[in-house]
């Protein structure tokens, strides 16, 4: 429940948004929502007491704080900083906080575009998937000046269980990619481990129980447990978004002048899975490939 | 501590092998010991009330459980199934227990040969290092006969913590090659994001600990903290000796038809940090390479 009560514009009303916008108007905040298919925005005007607007320019002017959820860079290049966007639309004073999954380059650039125009910016990407969001449990990590990150505080704690503040404008969508790097090597590690297994008949139980007992134990064994066990893809992180995160630490590093050889060979592997059409299974599914490349 | 006093013959007396020996031995198990280089087997009989033998033949016949620990799968097959080895110097019902980490295929080869000489064997590789070695805190994963899994355990029990009977013969190397394919890649994952931020200005401490509260969450981050915060590489498990073993698990997947790109990356990755003469750093030194690559 956050202290103070502020006037909050939402963009972006996705399976993430959704519930994250929806425990804001149930904390009590006065909401201006804004959809590109503007009918969700409506039914979620129709469910609470939020406004929705078609219109960024009056969204923006109505909020001293305005969140953004989007599918991508961008989206979200186009919606803070386009003709019609939020930074021109938005009051003095106002803090533009982006928790899509973006590009750690733009969040810095966007941060100083909204500098320039008398506005602050936090980027501030979340794990924990529509099921954080829904329970209000997310990890939140946010980038961008400290007094913003406190200003914003009372809001992410509404959304968010995990709330750390890691640096500077950036910084957010950096330790995001990292986060999904390791996800995703982790998955395919254990995949690897359990068709060596298979393929040597060995009990995938007796592997993720011993393995879970020493250097090699991690949380996607026992998160994803059933998944490997039961061969139940249903999503969870879905493919096609895991594969669009990798894509931006890829491009990141090469920004950074950083070899990730690891993370570009789990990128081509996702891009394989997709090409499959498994874009909508758990990202666990990358033991589908192995199995496939291993004669199914 | 051993229910039963079994004579038990130990041949290998390396880093790993040493200290399980000293431990059977304060156990109270009568122990004949065998060792390439003799003098650290006769060093042992020094200091215990083991007897040293340079014959393994002379070993087989008095010892009714035999351990071998031993650096790879030449070194095995040779000492159990070559001329003047174990297999034919043991007596009829001898159990023979290989807890070198080495080929799945060849112990379950070896486990046949012994058959056919009225021997029972085990494959009982560990994991815990030359720590888990000294405090008896191994992780023991064996394949074989349920029976010799049973006759071998008060044994087993006085070198490791958790002993877990994974299968058939072979199943305890498949177990102990899908655990080391983990690891590394864990270590490659950690790594590539460490780097990542360390380029982009983000803390590594504020990375290890958002990640360290999520899905991307592992023993690694929390094992190897401090070496991937001070660089400080002193082993631990080797860099040469992981080298190793990723061998094993891609020779084994090669004769079962598996694929596993990952792991054959993690497997040049660590060839390059031994061309690198990083041989006997600790396996975390793996980011050292990502940092080359990346311009250091």
């Amino acid at each position: 429940m956050a202290n103070e009560i502020t006037s909050i514009g939402f963009v972006g009303l996705g399976i993430m948004g959704y519930p994250m916008a929806k425990n804001l108007a149930e904390a009590g905040h006065p909401l201006t929502v804004h959809n590109r298919t503007h009918e969700k925005a409506a039914r979620f005007a129709d469910e609470t007491d939020a406004a929705a607007t078609e219109s960024l320019a009056e969204l923006a002017s109505a909020s001293d704080v305005i969140i953004t959820m989007l599918p991508g860079p961008p989206e979200v290049e186009e919606t803070i900083s386009g003709d019609g966007g939020l930074i021109s639309g938005a009051k003095d004073g106002t803090l533009i906080v982006d928790m899509s999954t973006s590009s750690p380059p733009l969040a810095k650039k966007l941060a100083e575009r909204a500098a320039g125009s008398g506005v602050s910016m936090l980027d501030a990407p979340v794990s924990g998937g529509d099921v954080g969001a829904i329970e209000s449990t997310l990890s939140i990590m946010v980038g961008g000046e400290s007094s913003d990150f406190e200003r914003a505080r009372p809001i992410f704690e509404v959304m968010g269980k995990t709330v750390t503040h890691v640096g500077e404008s950036g910084a957010g969508q950096i330790v995001k990619a990292a986060n999904q790097i390791v996800v995703a090597l982790v998955i395919e590690a254990v995949s690897e481990a359990l068709v060596l297994g298979e393929k040597g008949g060995v009990e995938p139980e007796k592997i993720l129980d011993v393995l879970g007992g020493g250097l090699a134990a991690n949380k996607v064994m026992e998160v994803k447990r059933e998944k490997f066990l039961t061969g139940d893809f249903e999503a969870g992180g879905k493919v096609k978004f895991h594969h669009k995160d990798l894509g931006i630490a890829l491009e990141t590093a090469r920004q950074f002048g950083v070899a990730l050889p690891a993370t570009a060979l789990a990128d081509q592997l996702f891009a394989s899975l997709i090409a499959k059409g498994r874009e909508d299974l758990d990202h666990s599914a990358l033991i589908t490939l192995v199995r496939d490349m291993s004669g199914g």
